[in-house]
């Protein structure tokens, strides 16, 4: 393995340059295989006001654009490459950039997964507006809408958070689902639809078909799916709340997800347990159990279920999202890597 | 509990503030005792380069001030006073500040512990040196003493550590020990001191007697034990690895701490694993997993064995110890408490 690098890290959101950052000044050299859409979900946000150190706020886009400058200072190297392939089944392990004749390998003896996830769009061009008037986040958002006229769509647990923290801000927020019944928790439908009635409406059997604004949103067209009937609603806000998908495909049948496609690591094992419990999967609960023994116990709250393979960030974090716990994640998973390839594991 | 707060932070570190703007975004107005020494164990450096959003770095101080700026700016009440008793036996807790007739008392739904831990030092007064040539963190300044004479006191795993990140920048390391053996791991002891032997030398059955310098470490004054000879060493740095020391005399009794005084939450539980399996502390060993069959699973990771009292950063953190970690742990505990607060836990 000589010849093998220390480490590649694979996206570039803060948990992938925070990590590059630790593990660049400990002069192990990352390579940073940040994607040809580099700079992970702050790329697609504008203000952020939440992230420790910026009293007035800062563009999401300038903080990942520092992040990366900062990488870069100490010597990450970065190349704005998607990864194809990966054979994490030997070590040292490799990593594929490019497809036939042009691709290229890379060969590591760690890897850092921090591949993120997507929130689930409605896949009506919304993603244009994200920043403007459209969120996937309230708990980063909501504060943004202070006397506005709010949706959110969705009907778990998710969007009755989204709801109740919009509450706070906004003026009105109308929920809109697609079928008459919810799927969230009793508890919190009556915390959002009857201790917050003044506020919180709800559209039921209905369904946004268009999404109206330029600058900005302006308005949605919704349509009711029982009477067919459509209207043209002025919208100040539009929070989605339909699922996050963790980008994991290029690591299935290789390393162990859970049964929403997370990767899982000793942390997420912890991050999830409630969530596992939920859906009394015992297959993904058995995992757990696995890891927590194995791993957990040697030391390494970030490994995954490959010795040497690591995973930080919303790829692995279902549960908080936040920017500053990415870069949280990555800097404890750039120094379970550094503590690795010293070998002190064992002596903790 | 309608007259009580919703929530109260002790503690003004990373994790503290961090929390404080994220629960006072969410409108839930938190009451922050900062401390009369507020800011944490940042105040103590000068410069950060590892803090992810800032490319050149900033002082510690002024990072510290900009958290404080923004969890004010979001609504925060910050009253930088001591915290002289907390009764955390029934709720709403109380927390009480000044003594005797001067004693003020405030009452809160939640509490956030963010105190802290302190590096132990060696009490010949060099933290006036703090930043300044004397480091408690070689992960963190190990950066900035290139081609440097750089000196580490302690014999356990955390000084190998140390050492092992100072040889990649400074020109020598050298350990100093009280006795003639480490109690550090054998692997790490040979990594260190064989495997490095160029740079690294260690000097047995010795003490440090005196930290000279005034604006910045100059020398270090040291005595061999066995012969009394004491000696006058020129030193750029002096790296202490001699254990930290958590804030948490206001807890015992309260909540449970580990065997070395850390807090105990879902989340260190994870983190305390294999320290915990090193000392076979069956007690806390049970303690903790009592924590994770009941807070875990509620989802709380934050939590700590008292239902409503939260901690995070480096009073539960003995593994990381990192500004951006201990912000995202303290981000977390904040969506913790919010999620508490609304009673949505039952239903993730």
């Amino acid at each position: 393995m000589s010849d093998a690098r220390n480490t590649i890290i694979i996206g570039s959101g803060p948990a992938g340059y925070s990590a590059a950052v630790y593990l660049a000044r400990a002069r192990l050299s990352p390579l940073v295989l940040a994607g040809e859409a580099w700079g992970g979900q702050l790329m697609l946000t504008t203000e952020v006001e939440n992230y420790p150190g910026f009293i007035e706020g800062i563009m999401g886009p300038e903080l990942m654009n520092r992040m990366r400058g900062q990488a870069k200072r100490f010597g990450s190297e970065i190349l704005d490459r998607d990864v194809s392939k990966v054979d994490l089944s030997t070590q040292p392990f490799r990593v594929q950039i490019g497809e036939g004749s042009l691709a290229q390998e890379y060969r590591a003896k760690t890897i850092l997964i921090t591949t993120g996830a997507r929130a689930r769009m409605l896949e009506l061009g919304e993603e244009r507006l994200l920043g403007r008037g459209v969120s996937t986040c309230a708990v980063c958002d909501a504060a943004f809408f202070k006397d506005k006229v709010t949706f959110v769509v969705g009907g778990g647990d998710a969007a009755m958070e989204e709801i109740l923290a919009l509450t706070k801000h906004a003026r009105e927020v109308t929920l809109i689902h697609r079928r008459d019944k919810l799927r969230a928790s009793q508890i919190m439908q009556q915390r959002v639809l009857e201790e917050n009635k003044d506020k919180v409406s709800v559209l039921w059997n209905t369904e946004v078909l268009e999404i109206k604004g330029d600058e900005k949103l302006e308005a949605i067209v919704v349509e009711d799916l029982k009477t067919k009937k459509r209207s043209t609603l002025p919208a100040d806000g539009l929070f989605l709340a339909i699922g996050h998908l963790p980008v994991t495909d290029l690591f299935t049948g290789q390393l162990e997800l859970d049964n929403k496609g997370y990767l899982m690591t000793g942390l997420n094992g912890l991050l999830h347990a409630p969530h596992a419990s939920q859906k009394s999967q015992s297959k993904t609960r058995g995992s757990n159990a696995r890891i927590d023994e194995g791993l957990w116990l040697e030391g390494y709250p970030t490994m995954t279920s490959a010795q040497g393979v690591f995973g930080a960030g919303d790829v692995v974090d279902f549960r908080y999202r936040q920017a500053v716990t990415a870069a949280g994640f990555g800097c404890m998973a750039a120094l379970d890597i550094e503590r690795f390839l010293t070998g002190s594991s064992q002596s903790w």
